[in-house]
């Protein structure tokens, strides 16, 4: 078990005894420090409501060895360190013999990485120290005050109903039975469905109770999913189709740029009265923890999921302009910048009267791309987002280098498909006739924009591409992404994080051993405590040095469970780069006598194999990767480098250059690039440590508590990028090249991004081949592709291991 | 999709009447039935607050192809069937296109297993569909008040607070944010931890604030896992160590019953005063979802861990008499017949004084085995429990056939191990140091009790054998299990259903394709419905025709999702019975000429195999299994029939009769049931259809709704049945026989008891072998056995397939 703990601030010895007093701790006249102890005890065994209660609880914890903690007030024996921490940690749920000895906290207290303080002399100590245990994780991975909250401390701070901040974080003093729970039709300056008004766009809102005047910022989440989707009436594209041949274009970057236009707009609607009372309210949301926890702690929470969503106006078009002006729209109703209505009908105004203005965005996958699309409008008003997981150019998430490459376990998905999912306006039926025919039209419009005859980059995603409007973001940023996410890949982050180099705003990156998850409820990391101290100085402005206690780059290992590495940047374009030359079935750093040859590989399969790759692709990626004969021995090439005498830690993006041909007009390349040796990794998916473990509050909304641990059984490899390119994208992924048969072109991309430690011992390996059964089109025509060894390479970036230390 | 609806229950229209005023529901002077349905749809729409919020929503849904339920109500068109229906379908959340045709509904519906009433021509057909509806379940396989209720339709019924029924089940008018958490010190007729004085057991309260003066029934579920289990200190016995030769013996069953006896105990603590408020509370405990369904409807749930358990007092002592007394003692104190204290120091006495002294049990596993262990004492009171995976005999579950037999996943655990997971009071140090040396003489004493060495029922294993005592059985019982479940395996259920035949209680049984789990969220079985059904029941005494509702037997089919059959038996020892005689390598159901030989296999691999196996059970069960050539070809014997002609519904225990020498003085046989042919099978673990889509109540607790799906990739196999003897045990479990090397001698043995249907087309295999590596000892001493086919059958009990139409 390791605590990494970043969010721990530390104000001055005055700060801290008037957070103390605020917090209810603090006992004035006392000056014994054992009777302190005794009387800060009372306050926290919440559960024991009389003495005698307490009593028998304290009878059956130890103080120290021989003694009870009972006993020791009792015997009004003098409090030591030792005897102070041995009851901290039992408080803080470690186990005696199990966690920690009773003769030596410390020790174990070091290796798990927990504050302590070493001297214990005086009342000031006491609360230093006392000040400091409120602040340490649980062996839950939770603040103490939030096991403390979640026990019920705070419910006699319920009354007063206005934020507490505590070590620079915001305290759970709202009494989450009694949220407001409010739908508003926002009025987006939009008319997607043509319907001569402007959209509506339902927008739910959970908001505590407060103090009368006091007004609170905002988490908004923009989901396109949480109004439902349409998952029963998906329909995916054939994949099982030939690579297409495109003809030679010769285009300019002026040519692939969006010429996205602001349509006429209907008026806004009049207002033909006001109201400060909602018409419509709900009873379940799909929620974020991450969100649930802070509205217990101060914040309101919208959810809206947009246009052509359940209840809302307007027809979905997949990370389009219109999506982006829609997202935007709540905030400015928000910031009382734009209109919003109690219902669809009789335009009655409301204002979001309770809203201090200051808003910042959340959530994962779509929901954290709406937040980036937001971010780049430079709306006023957001503050920050939390962007985990998210799209930086949705050509990256359908394509890659001229190529059709669905995101892992999505084959056949495009923009057309989600734009269908997450329709949710079809849901109710009388509804859905009303755009029913115009979404069709605008969906083949779709279907010829997003262009999977070609896979090339054009003016639809270059609308798509927030990457041309990062110089307008504003809001701070935190990304979230897991090296491992095969869905929403890694590139998308680091894209992002060059793009902001130059950008004045304050951005910091955690990068997790992951795939398409949250990582609020892990134990080894406090992200939720960062989340709290950064929205905490965001939105309430509280002064609690949020923008250096959490690190630009928190880094997981990927060697060492419960292993978190900080650094100032990744994927630096000046990292060093070791270079590999290709041999028949080797990658060398030098120059060896073989390299002046070739060697080929062929792309189809007898039937019966294809087919069952098809149908599973766990499968084909084993006999893809084996270093053992396998049905796709023939069907790649695998060089592999000798064993590493030093581990490599590998950063940023492994670059490949091949000089290859093919046999036919046209033809693709993929690339993984593979981490071979026998060793227990990382499990895929964490591990559930506690069904519901973690409360977000008093009676309030749980998650499972989980953490990635170790396998107990050994791989043989693990894959740690991948790439594909289409051999007629040679110059760029809009223009056509020829491909000639048998002739041989220079190709050039880049693996997606990552940081991974290749242990010494290991061997690192490139597997070059063309179809990817999991995301490129596949189809059973034979090719032949043949590598000209000597013009070759792979570059692969890293850094010194020292920095890991 | 495909429901299940088993316990709609058809009052008389009068009571019907009178339940629908009692539920607000009933419209007294309209007779316009289009106006009765929009008065009705008021009621339902709860999340629309204004008659223009409600108009609004009605104008998304579809009276008919071409008109809104809102178009439909303003033009008071007349009510037909297919409309009410087509509106009634929405308001189960099925959807247009999707789930139904909106100029058909009841195509749907019939294929779906919805009821629905033909005719609706006057106001009483409307209150009958209207009822009818009410009870109906919706797309996530909830009751419609279920899911009204979720949406605060109960929440002006708070203020009543006491029961309401209806269609003969508890609905939620009870205020989940106003519940009663309590701790007592329930005092057990037990001093398991010697230490003079009757142990004190932490019993945990959680009940509904009722109008004074109503009581309430209980549900209890005793769970030694729910105050912390030792998980970090578990210490498993090694398993790889060689299965002993054991002393021949001739013991009597005289020799192997329990000589238990109550013990000396210390005088109850004298009461020093009363109170009726408790001392302590609790924020959160591991609970239920069943149990938090039903407390939000009236019952109180009661938690306890028992004896030597977090807070308690005692040792653990696993499935000991012991275990069974502290159990009962909850429930005596529920019903008036035993005491408990507030806190366990001043003998200041509480009484149970809000329980009408109706209790049930609930709970899965070592869960459910206590409650099976409490019905056996007969105990007043208990009036029902529903015992889920439950074991009914210790031996069972850590033996087989005097050989330790480890529960799937389990391997190197027994009674000792589990008795230190759950001694919890470990966890408070103080506490644990008063018992440390105690506990660990009894665990001594336990090692022996349980006997690795031998494997053999003894006196230990009958005191843990509630078989024993089935006939003091006064409780009904609702038995729940995994046909999959190779943890709690199948047998110990079939061993209780089969003991219930001649008493005179209620029992019912439900046998799911799952393995370990709980089957309360699944869509297409209305478990929940059921035991609210039943415990309304059987606890409140509501008549409602719940013990002919329920089935007495419902069973999950293993080859189409979503279908449940029901039976009025299972596992009758009558069954007609298929007879195999044994080939080579095949199974037939008459005698060939190659009968009279023998097949041998040896038990013994080279050490990197037999390491591999150790370490990863699925590569073992997998080259087992197998019909190809792996590395256990050698291991095993393979015998399979042809293709079945027609479909087996193989129901009960198959019976393995075989002839057999050994090469060594010792030896064992496993066997495996395996149905070999390719297919497309259910899942092994429940797909997750919503998470946290089930609430139990209105802003209560949530759990995910679950189904078993089909597998999307096939599967050339699958294990049906095993089951495992020791070659000394040919005379039973207890006796010692000779093995002598080489010589034949005939075992009989039962494999695990089950219900599946092998598909035609398919082939039943019958695999022996020695060593089950996830289950016995394994060791990788060389041995050899002989099987002598002519003097070996396996037989087969069946029913006929048409007893699944």
């Amino acid at each position: 078990m390791k605590n990494n703990q970043f969010a721990n601030y530390t104000p001055t010895f005055e700060t801290q005894i008037k957070e103390l007093k605020a917090m209810k701790f603090y006992i004035d006249a006392e000056t014994n420090l054992t009777f302190l102890l005794e009387q800060s005890l009372d306050k926290v065994f919440l559960d024991y409501q009389t003495a005698r209660s307490k009593h028998q609880k304290y009878h059956s914890l130890l103080a120290t060895d021989s003694t009870s903690v009972d006993d020791f007030f009792t015997m009004k024996n003098e409090l030591t360190p030792t005897i102070f921490y041995n009851i901290a940690l039992q408080l803080l749920e470690f186990e005696v013999g199990i966690d920690f000895k009773i003769d030596d906290p410390f020790t174990a207290m070091t290796k798990i990485q927990l504050p302590s303080i070493e001297i214990i002399n005086s009342v000031d100590d006491f609360w230093s120290a006392w000040y400091l245990l409120l602040t340490t994780h649980t062996k839950n991975g939770q603040v103490f005050t939030d096991l403390l909250a979640n026990k019920g401390y705070f419910v006699s701070f319920y009354e007063d109903a206005k934020p507490l901040f505590f070590n620079g974080k915001a305290q759970p003093v709202f009494d989450t039975t009694k949220l407001i729970r409010e739908v508003v039709y926002v009025e987006a300056p939009l008319d997607t469905d043509h319907d001569g008004q402007r959209d509506l766009l339902k927008t739910e809102i959970l908001r505590p109770t407060v103090t009368s005047g006091f007004k609170v910022p905002v988490l908004y989440t923009a989901s396109p999913y949480n109004q439902g989707t349409n998952d029963e009436a998906e329909v995916m594209h054939n994949v099982d189709i030939p690579l297409a041949e495109k003809p030679v274009t010769d285009l300019s970057e002026a040519d692939i740029t969006s010429t996205y236009q602001e349509p006429e707009l209907p008026n806004p609607r009049p207002v033909l009265s006001e109201t400060t009372e909602t018409e419509q309210t709900f009873s379940r949301e799909f929620s974020y923890t991450l969100n649930d926890y802070m509205l217990a702690r101060g914040f309101a929470i919208v959810y809206a999921a947009g246009i052509g969503t359940r209840e809302s106006d307007g027809i979905r078009t997949c990370g389009s302009v219109e999506e982006t002006v829609s997202t935007v729209a709540i905030i400015e109703w928000l910031t009382g910048q734009r209109q919003a209505f109690t219902n669809k009908l009789n335009n009655r105004a409301i204002k979001a009267t309770w809203s201090n203005g200051n808003v910042a965005m959340t959530g994962k996958s779509y929901l954290g791309t709406l937040a980036t699309a937001a971010a780049t409008t430079g709306v006023s008003g957001l503050k920050t987002i939390i962007s985990e997981a998210a799209i930086s150019s949705w050509y990256d998430y359908y394509r890659e280098n001229g190529l059709v490459v669905a995101p892992a376990a999505c084959q056949g998905e495009d923009a057309d498909v989600l734009a269908e999912l997450c329709l949710s306006r079809k849901k109710d039926a009388a509804d859905y006739t009303t755009i029913q025919n115009y979404f069709s039209e605008v969906m083949d419009k779709l279907a010829i924009g997003q262009d999977r005859e070609s896979g090339n980059y054009n003016q639809f995603w270059d609308e798509r591409n927030y990457l041309n409007q990062v110089q307008n973001i504003k809001a701070n940023i935190i990304m979230v992404h897991g090296l491992n996410d095969w869905n929403v890949k890694p590139r998308q982050v680091e894209q992002l994080w060059q793009a902001l180099r130059p950008s004045p705003v304050v951005k910091k990156l955690f990068l997790h051993q992951g795939k398409h998850i949250y990582i609020n409820n892990f134990r080894s990391l406090d992200f939720t405590d960062m989340m709290n101290l950064w929205l905490s100085n965001q939105l309430y402005a509280v002064e609690n040095g949020a923008e250096t206690l959490i690190p630009n780059v928190t880094m997981q290992d990927n060697l060492n469970a419960e292993t978190w590495h900080t650094f100032d940047d990744w994927a630096d374009p000046d990292s060093p780069v070791q270079s590999y030359h290709f041999h028949q079935d080797k990658l060398t750093q030098s120059v060896t006598s073989d390299e002046h040859q070739s060697v080929t590989f062929k792309d189809d399969l007898p039937d019966d194999i294809f087919n069952a790759y098809v149908t599973n692709n766990n499968l084909w990626e084993h006999d893809l990767i084996s270093t053992k004969e396998t049905n796709m021995a023939e069907n790649r090439v695998q060089l592999v480098t000798d064993s590493f005498t030093e581990r490599l830690f590998l950063s940023g993006s492994a670059h490949v250059k091949l000089s290859v041909s093919a046999g036919q007009t046209k033809g693709l390349i993929s690339c993984m690039l593979i981490d071979y040796g026998e060793a227990n990794r990382l499990n895929e998916m964490p591990t559930v440590l506690g069904r519901k473990a973690l409360d977000t509050g008093f009676h309030w909304r749980e998650d499972d508590l989980v953490e990635f641990t170790k396998s107990a059984t050994s791989t043989p490899w693990k894959m740690i990028s991948k790439g594909h390119i289409n051999l007629q994208n040679r110059t760029n992924r809009y223009q056509n090249d020829s491909v000639l048969p048998g002739t041989f072109n220079t190709i050039e991309f880049d693996l997606q991004p990552t940081a991974y430690q290749v242990e010494k011992g290991h061997r690192l390996g490139l597997v070059i081949y063309a179809t990817d059964f999991g995301m490129t089109l596949r189809n059973n025509d034979s090719d032949i592709y043949t590598i000209n060894l000597a013009n070759s390479r792979l570059k692969v970036p890293y850094q010194p291991v020292t920095t890991l230390f």
